[in-house]
């Protein structure tokens, strides 16, 4: 299973009732984390999380509020006796940037690995992630992330008996490995039935709606997108500051077929959030206004 | 008056209910903000206040919880169409500190004026503070600051009398200036009584005790001086780790002779303050636990 945690809500500046947005993920005992703005350390702690099993920080883009948590939150894993290395993903410009911010935080006990972005959008495994970045549309470069748990197909016993393969064997087939025996080379597809539904939550922030997100969102279970303006007469304000209002959200939710719907990265000037939701759920039902500490358990389906 | 601020009362790093140590004064509707470690924005916030009327930012030194913060507040007062210049004040390195964080941060619509303390210590005056950085004792190059707001005499209006000056030439002698009358020059010495006391601040953290600690906060109103450690058996830590306990605080403040001290920067490893307090008294009576947002408002006395 995956957790997903929404760590904070606000877009722009940290507010006193209202972390910077930022998203924990947990799978297989390892963390990855979703941009780290001023205070996700706080968020993080205060949600119930440590910083400690962070294994993975995908940056969106480099504008503060995604960002400038990063230097106290990996001192403070350095101050947990972290040894493992820490893998950065991040738009061009990443090891220039973090450097930068580490003027405060030179000295770390674990290694920094830098994994730059470098396409329009990239695919590659990563610690039992299969992490997809896409490029969205914002005024600085700026990417989404489609964080997947493939899952494969069940392991045909009847096949396994059929083909004379002893029970020793199974297990290193089902794991993905070749076996031989007697002569013969055996691989899993052999005694693996078609890759099931796995995992799949799009997280995306500081855009305009794009095709990139709608076609990488696609059939997510949980989509957690930004809504920085609700107000209609603030659609014009979104357009110029490249940024979305909660129905353009919804649009995109629906057009991507996702299961669930978190709004985030709320501006600093909104208020009363609640009463715009009937109007997004008119044009996506299952859609939530996302708060502090939010959280979620995607499990795989029965069979 | 001189209104002071604590803002935070941790050290290390900030947690869900304890800010990062930092102080904000007020005078004469200029703020003066000592360190901006992750969060500090947010602490201004929710004790009340708003960025925008700090000009002055002093850092004691770049450890990440004294500096973190300051490209975000940096932003936010950028935010708030803040258009007249910033003055930071910090040790040898400020420009090259300042400018790395900034790289999340380049664009502000006010100018930064950098004012590096080159030397042991340093007194100057700076939009009507007087500002005292004096050396401490920490593992990297830190400063303490005393702020102070000097009281001139009393204006005598005898002596003006006497002297046969005009009514209308008193308020520019009271504001410090020269005046001519009937071919002679008249100082603001020849009128103006002794000066007055005045009010003082020392705000100190990350150091051991020091002379040069107890020197500049000598009869301060307020000492706030970090204690990170209140218990017996935390000497060899905080020895080692350059920092003070509560009652090597107690002991400052007794020697410097202060009317009230306050404890802050307390290491989160630390709970149940309070009970650590009567042995603090019994060295310095009028010694008090910080907390965030704890507010005192100095008054000069009558006279």
């Amino acid at each position: 299973m995956l957790d997903v945690c929404l760590l904070g809500t606000a877009g722009m500046m940290p507010l006193p009732n209202r972390w910077l947005t930022s998203c924990l993920c947990r799978f297989n005992g390892v963390g990855l984390l979703i941009d780290c703005g001023e205070g996700t350390q706080v968020a993080l702690r205060a949600a119930g999380f440590s910083p400690n099993p962070i294994s993975i920080i995908c940056l969106t883009h480099y504008h503060a509020d995604h960002v400038s948590g990063l230097p106290g939150l990996l001192l403070s894993m350095g101050n947990s006796d972290r040894t493992e290395p820490v893998t950065i993903v991040g738009p061009k410009g990443l090891e220039r940037v973090v450097n930068s911010l580490r003027v405060i935080a030179p000295e770390l006990p674990f290694e920094i690995i830098f994994h730059e972005i470098s396409s329009e959008d990239e695919s590659f495994e990563l610690m039992g992630y299969n992490i997809h970045a896409f490029k969205v549309n914002h005024n600085v470069l700026c990417y989404g992330y489609s964080i997947s748990i493939p899952r494969q197909g069940k392991f045909d016993v009847e096949k396994a008996k059929e083909l004379g393969l002893p029970v020793q064997m199974w297990n290193p087939l089902q794991k993905g490995n070749e076996v031989e025996f007697e002569g013969t080379v055996y691989t899993p597809d052999m005694v693996m039935g078609k890759a099931r539904k796995g995992l799949k939550m799009t997280y995306c922030t500081d855009t305009r709606p794009t095709k990139s997100l709608v076609e990488a969102a696609n059939t997510s279970d949980l989509l957690i997108c930004e809504g920085m303006y609700a107000q209609e007469d603030k659609i014009a304000k979104a357009k110029q500051n490249k940024h979305m209002t909660f129905y353009e959200a919804a649009k995109v939710a629906r057009d991507a077929k996702v299961n669930e719907l978190w709004l985030t990265h709320f501006s600093p000037s909104m208020t009363g959030h609640k009463r715009y939701m009937k109007a997004v759920c008119d044009i996506f039902p299952n859609s939530y206004l996302g708060e502090d500490g939010k959280f979620l358990e995607l499990d795989f389906s029965e069979e």
